[in-house]
């Protein structure tokens, strides 16, 4: 985490994240996700956790029609099998089609072919949001990571321009995960740091992070609120979850068992006096 | 649950349940399941931990043959592949043809095409049982859930017509899952108000009772206990278990734990202190 | 575990393990599993906690390019779809051609007729190392187990012929999981005594234990350490792990948590006191 980011704190966009957290624990908003065969329990352990309602449906003649009845859509790349790249893009008809909200994670695109063609048809198809850490989203911008390796917070700003640019492109909300995760619209970039490392040593800890953004969408949606705020304030109660689980934890195996019991217990008013935000317009 | 269900007790299922526990854990039944990707792993947990043999044998040109081998089979439709589907077909098959007693999950059938008319042919195929949730036992009898939302301990009651009909016409044991379990079939009705909330914010709570049930169905095979005793046996372990773990658990995560703990812990001589069920003749 | 093991260590194994171990989470090697569904992420779980880099890549037209820049790779038959079966000869190729280390596990095979030629075609292929229980082991030489159910270290004994003519046959180390883990490379014999029957009770205990290898095999390629060597290892820190992990747990649920923590926090010098292992030649 960057030093200005540690004093200081965006109470509208804590206050946003809170009422939409009350919003989807009212009214839990029904989330599609086509997810890969790693994460599928812990992203619907995580969306019940939380209060949504989760929803894995990912064969063809039953995607599309499930996408635009949903409050928000996951597409996450991780295990692209031949139904599921046909039902992905059935879902993103329907839900093109229904104005559902949906988030797009291009998981480990780059050097691996059918998922790369796949990611970039699906950008081009216009999603509410993508979501990857920084080689992803820099793959799926069309640039190389630079050089030998970077510490993740670097490569978080590394892959600044990059969500930017992507996000100008598409017309989507880009959100790159790391240490300091940055979300931009192309306008307006936030930065959250909050979080913690134990978060990179359980598998799904990103992918379900796409199902929360999702999640929030739909709730968003009801409410009016931007998909900007929406994608920021699924971060910030899920990384604050993550610290509240991390204080608890002796590993990465209580750590997940505790991230659930966190996300559950989570509270509007606990996230205010945690957040670590910068907002700032382009 | 209802008030009238506290105080009451049938120590006839709850002998019988003790039974059958000890004779599942003095010989682990081979349990066949076909599921959906998202509970594969804990419904494996599941039956580990209660001390069945779990195995997940969902292809073409395996799964009739292990059928057929097996004490007792799950076919749950969560995520139905083309290889799934096709595979279902074979075990069913194989199962019918050496007696294998299986149970159907139809889960979230009604909306979903390809899984709806899949549920409606394996259920004119005679499942020794069939499990869901009550919109989905309405569902698979043809009859849609009446107006708006309703609470769910209505909704077991308002699924008991639709229960009783659809054991009537299958001949098949027919389970109601909710806050009360109500199960049929076709002559007599029990319902059993154990368990827990937090199963319902754990993936995997509802369909790993259907494993349950195929296991405690090759259990009672062996020792000669009609289909009814025996998933209402496994219901009344599996929800007492949940108790136990909802006593030690600190949200969703942390009950997912203790849950498997509990279910390798309980003994036959916690059943009967603990159930609460009815049983009637219709 | 036999009496003559307890006693017994040997401080070469244990300090090639601290070595390998160190070397690992120094650069994880990145570890490409392709595995059953009912594990993924478990599996995926451990490779983290440990320290590794998993990634789970089973789709056609990418298993092959993958296999390829992975450190080690991991070949489980448990549910092996079509789509897989080709995605595994693509991934062996890929493994030969670059020279990737790849471990065999041949999960239930012997009575399922399409995992079982499928694991005779991949060991003709020449993998690194063959994991299975002894009764996998039997079956893949061509071998039935004798008689009646044998107790499970009996069983570990009764394949160490079976296994060290598979070793011989294909080139490859051969691992016999169980109460005792036999480990041969046809001309040495490896038993190691430690671990815990907990794992047994989790599911993923033995399939895990594959992808550990795979991680230890490529940390070894780029060490020099020999195959035989860098199985053990991972045999022995994996199970001394479990029983870090079985000191802590009040069953399968909370092992299974304790074991994750317990692989992220083990330490090289906490093999060598608890290593219970003795190694001949033939």
């Amino acid at each position: 985490m960057s030093d200005r980011l540690r004093p200081e704190s965006d109470p509208t966009l804590a206050a946003s994240a809170a009422e939409l957290l009350s919003a989807l624990r009212g009214a839990p908003p029904l989330t599609h996700c086509i997810t890969n065969s790693v994460v599928t329990g812990f992203t619907a352990n995580v969306l019940l956790a939380l209060g949504a309602a989760p929803a894995m449906v990912d064969i063809v003649d039953e995607a599309g029609l499930f996408a635009g009845v949903a409050s928000g859509m996951l597409m996450n790349l991780g295990t692209p099998t031949p139904e599921q790249r046909a039902a992905s893009r059935e879902a993103v008809a329907g839900a093109t089609a229904s104005g559902t909200p949906w988030v797009l994670d291009p998981v480990a695109i780059g050097v691996l072919p059918v998922r790369t063609a796949l990611a970039q048809e699906l950008a081009a198809a216009r999603p509410t949001a993508i979501r990857g850490n920084a080689s992803e989203i820099l793959a799926l911008a069309g640039q190389s990571a630079g050089g030998r390796g970077v510490d993740a917070t670097d490569a978080t700003d590394a892959a600044a321009d990059a969500a930017i640019a992507l996000a100008a492109r598409h017309g989507a909300v880009v959100a790159v995960s790391g240490p300091v995760d940055l979300i931009t619209d192309g306008r307006r970039v936030i930065r959250l740091a909050n979080g913690d490392e134990l978060l990179t040593r359980v598998t799904g800890g990103g992918c379900a992070l796409g199902a929360v953004m999702a999640a929030f969408l739909g709730a968003a949606r009801v409410g009016g609120v931007d998909p900007l705020t929406a994608v920021a304030a699924a971060t910030l109660v899920y990384t604050v979850a993550a610290e509240h689980a991390a204080a608890q934890a002796s590993g990465p195996g209580s750590f997940a068992v505790a991230f659930l019991d966190a996300l559950a217990a989570i509270q509007p008013h606990d996230l205010a006096p945690a957040a670590r935000v910068e907002e700032r317009a382009l």
